[in-house]
């Protein structure tokens, strides 16, 4: 039977557990150099363990209150299933910024060595993230959507009947990926605001006023920075990606099982429509650890090409793998052609693709855009300001066209593959082949493993970098970790176009669910664009991006002025930190990024669950509307502000290289504040859109029995 | 008959006509002043002239090229309403900156004498194009809908198919409409460019680096700078508002007639829907011309108040006249109860007013957003940034909850006012209480003449006191027309809030319209928020704005650098500028602000129009998802723009008033790169986004029945 292939995935989640246990362990067992380097890692640990616990702690209290509120508005299997996605949620970023935080002296210290031992270190320990994110996220799907699978439908034949009772009982995946969702958002948004508090805040005194280098143990707040690395640029990011990847796995998935709801699929193509999401996702796993194979690279040999040809060598894999699976499927069924959903997928991986290099040529310190607003700098910050933040806007001009076209292309094919369910669900005003643009998120997250390990090996050599500066390692050192730091940005950003428009895929097929699961139930529930409560829930739904962008700006600029009162007041009373006399007092430092970060981050993440709720109570077709709008003003912000935040960052490196009069110039100072506008941009506001709108759409899919209930009350 | 009720517009218009005939009489006769002074002037005029006539011959081109087009893919009446709207249009705008740049040294020569003459003087230029705006778009408006009107129903008795036939036939006050609207664009970018460019130019060198005083007769970029106050505060303002009035009169009128093809009304209700937008807006006039008498003050009493009561004299007994008659209506009906379209015009000024006072709590230098931009300045340019950013995008929280709320509100009182239509309407999906929405829009900008008035004798007191400073009047002259300048804010806060409030809702009106028309003729035309290509729609449409802003940003920072380039080469090249011996080349930069600003204008311009048009081809129902994304995030980003615009102007205010610091300290530095940044966003980018989705929505209106061919062809 089919759904014995669902087992695949938890089997290949196990596999990637174990690899990544075995990556984490010969991570650990290198040597982390002598106790001068690694007590500065041990504070490191410390402070990112203590910011870590005092999240969870918070996150404890919160997820039980929603777990309450779930378990009586809703059900407690559902309230279950969000407290199992929120803990192993958290548990990924744990492990991963367990094995980054030891990986940092490793990689320092073999960086005396040679580069390549140091990429190796590096890597392997964003790969165990990587691996430990997608797995932990798998197994706990998987074994949710098993446990749907076989409480209705083991050893019978599934018929109609039950297809209705699993779209009843979807509610514990829908759960789960809620869990993850909330997780990440008050992951990203509370690391985002920590990292770029203590980063403004070493930078404006320590740099800027006291005018000594980056990661100079003088300067207090050097600790906090890199913790900061850690919590927001692993943890953080780990959180975010197992967000996404869960719902990009997730939003197919339940697609189907409304689609299934409503009779459109053969008992035999429903199974399929299930299980392929996860087995594609589970085949994504053991292609990365192959990928992971291939970056093996000999000494002196070209690290840039052999990273990307572990990434390209896994994405080549996948897509092999996936045509496959559509080709078995296909040759299983008579009333589909499920091949066609092959076009589905390439519709989103060629978007993807374009997206990561626009990106990449926005940002690029080799392209125009960079060298105009460097350009702009000789004629001082404002002229940097309008320069960048009109890059940031034109920078969303192409991936949103591509995102559209993506997804008309990725409909046209779900069409193709089932015309039948299509020209049904066509007389009930639902769109089938949206199938499609949910398995085409799923394709191009599909390699979500390996894309995170090359991502969060980054802020390890950064790290590795802060140590080797902070021990006083000898210059070549710090010169290869900024390299290390160099390799694979290109990869980078392409993952990051891969994260954009699945983003926006998946926000669609969930919404797209939601329209659906509520129209079952309530046969007059539609969301027409002429109805004024769904306009009105378009503008309120299309203004919460923008409130939520200025909340986290906010409190970063709230924390990073706390950061900057204390590293002066440091300066001012420790007598002897400038003569290397007195030790500055790092763990004060610390605690204010800890505490500032914890504070601010609940009410952006509470309104973010809360509003959608009670806008759905109130009214579930303006919650369609809302979700609508909030969409599409969530990615346009969020590629706007990271791109523009990208592009001030890499124009002051530009002048930092020689240009219009190269470090300590004018237009160097006028670089310096469009990166700092930057900072929060790229690193906190911009990335939390993301999230924001998945969570808001899945928390609205997960409420809507409770707005069912009370549409039928009234 | 009641349709003689519509002759009042046209009367009530050449009421106007007359009264601004005296007023602008009455301005050119008073004394210019000596010589030195009117030569000054005499330069403005030239320049503003120039410019004027430069971009009306770019636009008498743009006219032609749409105008064939329209005339070949639509009809030659639909064509022909159009030209006349560009033209009326532009009339306006040329008469209200001709008396504009006259009452210049006119305000400044009664200066010298009192500061209530001077107020008399500037007042009255800007009433003076009130008027004519208000009056010729009535005008023009009524007089097209008069001839649809009668062309169709003279003598007998409406039927549905005559309502049917005026259905068909309702292109002639779109096109009116459509001209209107794109001249407007063309007018507020181009002289918003215009005005930026010579204002920032005249900043950066003149103050910034030669370090001269503002409208210093030395800086080669002064007199550009005050034309451009002429062409983009007057000219530019005048289009944008003669736009806005015409689009919420409009709004409803293409409402009531669409209801009507579908027969939701009954013939006596037909006629009063299509009558009452254009009486309240003849009444409207009237009121303005009573407000004017209003304001008539003695020597030495409070301006402010005279000025406020006259503005709320006006609005009081407008509320009354549009009571009267919505009462009148209700008591000659025994099939609807119009007296609740009352509720719906009291939900549109209740918005608004709100929406002003809070742009004005967000702006204004008593309250804490201002001060804590201007606290930010301690720390520097960039937190400066952040914090105006984030002030900008908290401002529209507020008004977009009270547009929605306003929507929601109207709406319910217009199915109240229409139980029948609304109940037959909703089987069809037609919103039809959406009649009280449009009208909510139209009671807002009915006192449009006098508000006008209030907004546009601002820069022609800015521009008495740039003559004053030129011509070496005493310091206490400059000092009256700065007091002239801040009077009055607080009634133009309020103005802009009716003006963005209105915007929203005329934008919906309009955008269910299109919906209703192509429903009519297309019964298959749904605009489903779950079909693909409407969310594709969504998608491209919430870009647009973006794309927009991104645009007009960068035209102004390319204009300014030009002009930065020019005024430090005559600072070099030309001996003896600086010790008064030598007098700058003003031509120059005026050609430079000229040449500039038109060639910018051209391509967003253009964009605006082509777009909607092309997609309409592709698929209107995706036009529709476009039209819904970007009204949204089109109102968002002009509240974001002119509210961070305006709070970073009124910070480095603040601090010139000797907070932190004071002129000249680091923190009025860094206050200085706040306002640079704001100049683009609160006069040129922002105050286009109204213009832009109004453009939008009403180009596709217009076009609809290009698309209904190509839809029956396919």
């Amino acid at each position: 039977m089919t759904t014995t292939i669902a087992w695949l995935a938890p089997v290949c989640a196990l596999i990637g557990i174990c690899v990544a246990g075995g990556l984490g362990k010969w991570v650990l067992s290198q040597d982390p150099g002598p106790d001068k380097m690694n007590s500065i890692s041990l504070k490191i640990q410390q402070g990112a363990k203590a910011f870590l616990m005092s999240e969870y702690k918070l996150l404890i209290i919160f997820m039980v209150v929603v777990g309450i509120v779930m378990a009586v508005a809703l059900s407690p299997i559902t309230a279950l299933a969000f407290v199992t996605g929120g803990v192993l949620s958290a548990a990924a970023g744990y492990v991963g910024m367990h094995v980054a935080t030891r990986a940092n002296t490793r990689t320092a210290f073999a960086a005396e060595e040679s580069v390549a031992k140091a990429l190796t270190v590096s890597f392997r320990s964003g790969l165990t993230m990587g691996l430990c994110v997608a797995s932990f996220a798998l197994m706990g799907l998987s074994l949710w959507l098993i446990a749907l699978v076989f409480t209705m439908a083991v050893g019978v034949d599934l018929n109609t009947e039950l297809m209705n009772l699993m779209h009843d009982n979807i509610g514990m995946v829908e759960g789960f990926a809620t869990g993850a969702s909330a997780v990440a958002l008050f992951a990203r948004v509370g690391g985002g605001i920590y990292t770029k508090a203590a980063d403004v805040g070493a930078d404006l005194v320590g740099k800027v006023e006291a005018g000594i280098p980056e990661d100079d143990p003088r300067n207090p707040a050097t600790i906090a920075d890199n913790v900061g690395d850690n919590v927001g640029d692993v943890a953080g990011m780990g959180a975010d990606l197992f967000e996404s990847y869960t719902g990009s796995i997730l939003a197919p998935t339940i697609l189907a099982v409304t689609f299934g709801a409503y009779g459109y699929f053969a008992t035999n193509d429903f199974i399929w429509a299930i299980v392929t999401p996860v087995v594609i996702a589970a085949c994504g796993i053991i292609t990365s650890i192959i990928g992971l194979f291939a970056v093996r690279t000999q000494e002196g040999a070209d690290l840039h090409k052999a990273l990307n040809r572990g990434t390209y060598l896994a994405a080549g894999i996948e897509i092999v793998v996936i045509f496959v699976i559509f080709f078995i499927w296909n040759s299983s069924t008579s009333t589909a052609q499920p091949i066609y959903l092959f076009g589905s997928v390439i519709c989103g991986l060629v978007a993807g693709l374009a997206i990561g290099k626009i990106t990449e040529y926005f940002c690029s310190d080799h392209n125009k855009p960079v060298h105009k607003i460097a350009e702009a700098a000789e004629t001082g910050a404002a002229t940097v300001i309008i320069e960048g933040l009109g890059t940031g806007m034109m920078s969303t001009i192409a991936p949103i066209v591509l995102v559209a076209a993506a997804i008309i292309g990725a409909f046209f094919f779900g069409n193709m593959a089932f015309p039948e369910a299509a020209a049904a669900g066509a007389e009930n005003g639902i769109a089938v082949g949206l199938f499609g643009v949910g398995l085409a998120a799923t394709g191009m997250l599909s390699n979500t493993a390996i894309t995170i390990g090359v991502d969060a090996y980054g802020p390890v050599a950064d790290n590795a970098g802060g140590i080797a500066e902070m021990s006083g390692l000898p210059e070549e050192v710090r010169d290869r970790t900024d390299a290390l730091d160099a390799v694979g940005n290109t990869t980078a950003a392409i993952a990051k176009g891969f994260a954009i428009a699945s983003a926006g895929l998946s926000a669609i097929s969930l919404f797209v669910s939601y329209q659906a699961t509520m129209h079952h139930v309530l046969p007059n529930f539609e969301l027409s664009l002429t109805d004024p409560l769904i306009v009105a829930g378009i503008f309120l739904g299309a203004m919460m991006p923008f409130m939520f962008a200025a909340l986290t700006m906010g409190a970063v600029s709230r924390a990073a002025h706390a950061m900057v009162e204390e590293v002066r007041r440091q300066f001012r009373e420790i007598k002897g930190i400038m003569e290397y006399e007195a030790e500055p007092e790092y763990d004060k430092c610390v605690a204010i990024s800890t505490s500032s970060a914890l504070k601010e981050m609940m009410t952006p993440g509470i309104l973010a669950v809360v509003v959608p709720i009670l806008i759905g109570c109130f009214n579930p077709a303006m919650l369609g509307g809302f979700l609508a709008g909030a969409v599409a003003t969530g990615m346009l912000l969020a590629i706007f502000m990271s791109n523009a935040g990208g592009a001030w960052d890499n124009a002051k490196k530009y002048i930092e290289q020689g240009n219009h009069g190269g470090k300590g110039s004018e237009a160097h100072k006028a670089a310096v504040v469009g990166d700092t506008v930057g900072d929060p941009f790229k690193d906190t506001s911009g990335p939390s859109m993301n999230i924001l709108i998945n969570l808001m759409t899945i928390v609205s899919l997960t409420f809507s029995p409770l707005f069912i209930t009370i549409q039928m009350m009234l």
